[in-house]
C-alpha cells in the first residue's frame, strides 16, 4: 500500500512512500519527484551541511576515505530520498535557491531567493543530480546539486545579505533557544536568569536574548576558568559562574553565589545529568528550559518531584515563529556576541 | 569522603554517604540514623507499596519464589539505606506515623499523623526492623515495621479519614497530574483540552481536573472501543474518541473529529512514540503536557521543531502545591471518578 495521494498535508505525509503511516521525519522513504502539490516549495540545492554527528561516524565507518564517504551519502539520498543516516538518525540543513512556489504555500518565498532550510535534512525531499561530483567527502559542507522540496509547515529563511553564509548558518542552528528564552524571560518581572553553558552558541545568543527580554541579571554558568575568561571578556553576562552542571550541588551553590537561585534556568549543554542540578538553581515558581539534547525526560520529572520543587520544565522546541529572524538580529546588535561566532566558525 | 556533615540540607544531602557529591535519588547509599536533624521527621513505617515494575522484575528474576523476593528486598534496603530497585531505579511510596517532628521541619506534620509518602521510596532512608516476617512477598504491599525519615523538601499527606487507604494512595500515586493540567488549563480561555490515555487512573483524574478548571471542551482519547465505552458510561468527558496514540496521522484526526485541534493536550499513556501526535493534535499557541514516563525528549523536542510547531511542551512534574489535597477533592466530589479508581483498586 502506497500512502501516496492527490491530496497534499502540510506536515508532508503525501510524501511519504512507506507501507505505515508515519511522519516524513520517520519514514523509510520519502517522494522526491519534481511536481509541487499546491502547498510546497522546490528548492535548487546549493550546498548540504551534514549534521556533525552524522560526518563524523560516515567517516569513521570508511576509514576517513572520502570518496568512500561521497558514495554513502549518494546511496543513502538515492534510497532514502532524503539525507537521514542511519545509523545516527541525524540529517542537517541546506543552503539553496527557490526555484517554484506552490500557489497555496505560505512560507511566504519568492522564485530567486536565497534560502536555509531551518527543518532537519531528515524530513526533506532530496534528489541529487550532479554525483556530489565537487565534494571530496572530507567536510560536512557538501556543495551539491540538485532539488529539495519543503511542504506546507516547513521553515526556512532568507539568507541575510550582510553576513556571510557560514556565519547565519551558524546562527541558525541555534536559534530556537535565544527566542524561547525570550519568550519565557517576558513572562517574569526583570528575573535572575542563568544559562548553563553560556559561552557556547545556544548559550551566548539566550544571555544576549534574555538581557533584551528583561532579564534583571544574567548569569552564564561555564565548566572551565578558560570558558570564563572568553564570556567574561565578552561581557554579555552579569556574571560569570564556573561550576560542573552534573553536580548538583555544585550547579546549586556557583549559581547562588552569582546572585541566584534563578527565576529562568536556561540549560545548553549537551552532557547528561544536568537536570538535577538546573531544578536546584531555580526557585519555586520558575522555569527551567531545556535545550540539551542529552536531556532525560525521566529524569527531569523524578528529579523534580524528589526535591519537591515547583518549576516549570519546558521540553526546548526548536521552532518559535520568528526565531531566526531575532537571532540573526542579536548578533548584528551585539559586537561581542558576532565575535564569539565569528571565531567557533572561524569566519 | 563521607559527606555527612553536621549541617542538614532541605534535599537530604546530609545524609547521602556515597563518595561523590549526589541527591539521595542518585546516591548509592543513605544514613538510616533514628535521631533527626533540626529540618527532618521520623515516620513510623507501617506498609510500604513498592512500585509495580519493581515488583514485577524482583518477582521475575527470583522465579516468583515469594521468600527469596522477600530476603531481595531485605538485603537491597540493608545495603542501600532505601528501597531501590537497582535493575529498575524505581522505588515506591510508604504509608506509617509521624513519630517525631523536628523544630525546624517546614513540612507541618505532628507526632501521631497517619501519612502517605509523596516523594519516591528511592530518595527516602529506610530502616526495617522486623524482617518483614508479615509479608509473603508476593504482592507489592508490603507490611513492614522500622523508620523512614522525612528531608526539609520531602513531600507527605495526612491519610484522609473518609477514604479507604487503598483509595487514597492510588490517588495520590498520580496527583501530580490533575494537579499540572488544572494550573495549565487556566492559562486558556474556556480551552479545548484533549487527555491521552483518558480512561486511565492518571487521565482520568485530569480529565476531571481540567473540565474544573474551565475547560471549554474535553476529550477523552482511548486506544480501545471497550475503554471507550468506560469512559463514556462515567461521562466525565465531553467527547471520547478511540485512537492509537502511536499514529499521529490517526490521533489528530481523531482529536479533530472530536472537536479537535487540542489548546492543551496531556499525555498519559505509558508507550512510546506518541511525542508526533500529541504535537500534531495541538494548534498553534497551545501547550503539551508529557506525563507518561515513556515520553522521549528528543522526539518531543525534534518532532516539534520538524512540524513547526509554536506549541508549549512540558515536561510533566510530579509535583505541585497542594496536588494531593486537589486530586482527592476531584474524587470526592465526582462520583463516576470514585467509581472508576474503585474498579481499578477492588474496593
Amino acid at each position: 500500500m502506497s500512502l501516496v495521494t492527490q491530496q497534499s498535508d502540510p506536515t508532508g505525509l503525501h510524501r511519504v512512500v512507506d507501507d505505515r503511516p508515519v511522519l516524513p521525519q520517520a519514514a523509510e522513504r520519502l517522494d522526491t519527484r519534481r511536481e509541487l502539490w499546491p502547498d510546497e516549495v522546490r528548492v535548487r540545492v546549493e550546498r548540504l551541511n551534514l549534521d556533525a554527528a552524522s560526518f563524523r561516524q560516515l567517516e569513521q565507518e570508511h576509514g576517513g576515505d572520502g570518496a568512500a564517504v561521497r558514495d554513502a551519502v549518494l546511496g543513502i539520498v538515492a534510497a532514502r530520498g532524503k539525507m537521514q543516516n542511519p545509523v545516527t538518525g541525524s540529517g542537517g540543513m541546506l543552503i539553496g535557491t527557490v526555484e517554484e512556489v506552490g500557489p497555496a504555500s505560505p512560507l511566504g518565498l519568492v522564485p530567486g531567493q536565497r534560502i536555509a532550510t531551518l527543518v532537519s535534512l531528515t524530513l526533506t525531499p532530496l534528489l541529487i543530480t550532479d554525483g556530489l561530483a565537487r565534494w571530496d567527502g572530507r567536510s560536512e559542507q557538501v556543495p551539491c546539486d540538485g532539488h529539495a522540496v519543503l511542504f506546507g509547515r516547513s521553515i526556512a529563511a532568507p539568507l541575510p545579505e550582510d553576513l556571510p553564509d557560514a556565519l547565519s548558518l551558524a546562527v541558525m542552528d541555534v536559534c530556537g533557544a535565544p527566542a524561547l528564552t525570550e519568550r519565557v524571560v517576558r513572562g517574569y518581572d526583570r528575573p535572575t536568569v542563568a544559562v548553563v553553558g553560556g559561552a557556547g552558541k545556544s548559550g551566548s545568543l539566550s544571555l544576549v536574548a534574555a538581557r533584551a527580554a528583561g532579564a534583571g541579571r544574567t548569569i552564564g554558568v561555564v565548566p572551565t576558568r578558560a570558558e570564563a575568561e572568553v564570556l567574561t571578556r565578552a561581557g554579555i553576562a552579569d556574571a560569570v559562574a564556573v561550576a560542573d552542571a552534573r553536580d548538583p550541588v555544585a550547579l546549586r551553590a556557583a549559581v547562588g553565589e552569582a546572585g541566584g537561585p534563578a527565576d529562568v534556568t536556561v540549560v545548553c549543554v549537551d552532557v547528561p545529568g544536568c537536570e538535577g542540578g538546573a531544578v536546584l538553581a531555580t526557585r519555586d515558581g520558575g522555569t527551567v528550559v531545556f535545550f540539551s539534547m542529552a536531556t532525560s525526560f525521566s529524569a527531569a520529572a523524578l528529579g523534580a518531584e524528589g526535591l519537591a520543587a515547583d518549576v516549570t520544565m519546558l521540553v526546548g522546541n526548536g521552532y518559535v515563529p520568528g526565531h531566526a529572524e531575532l537571532a540573526l538580529d542579536l548578533l548584528r546588535r551585539t559586537p561581542a556576541l558576532r565575535a564569539l561566532f565569528e571565531q567557533r566558525v572561524g569566519g
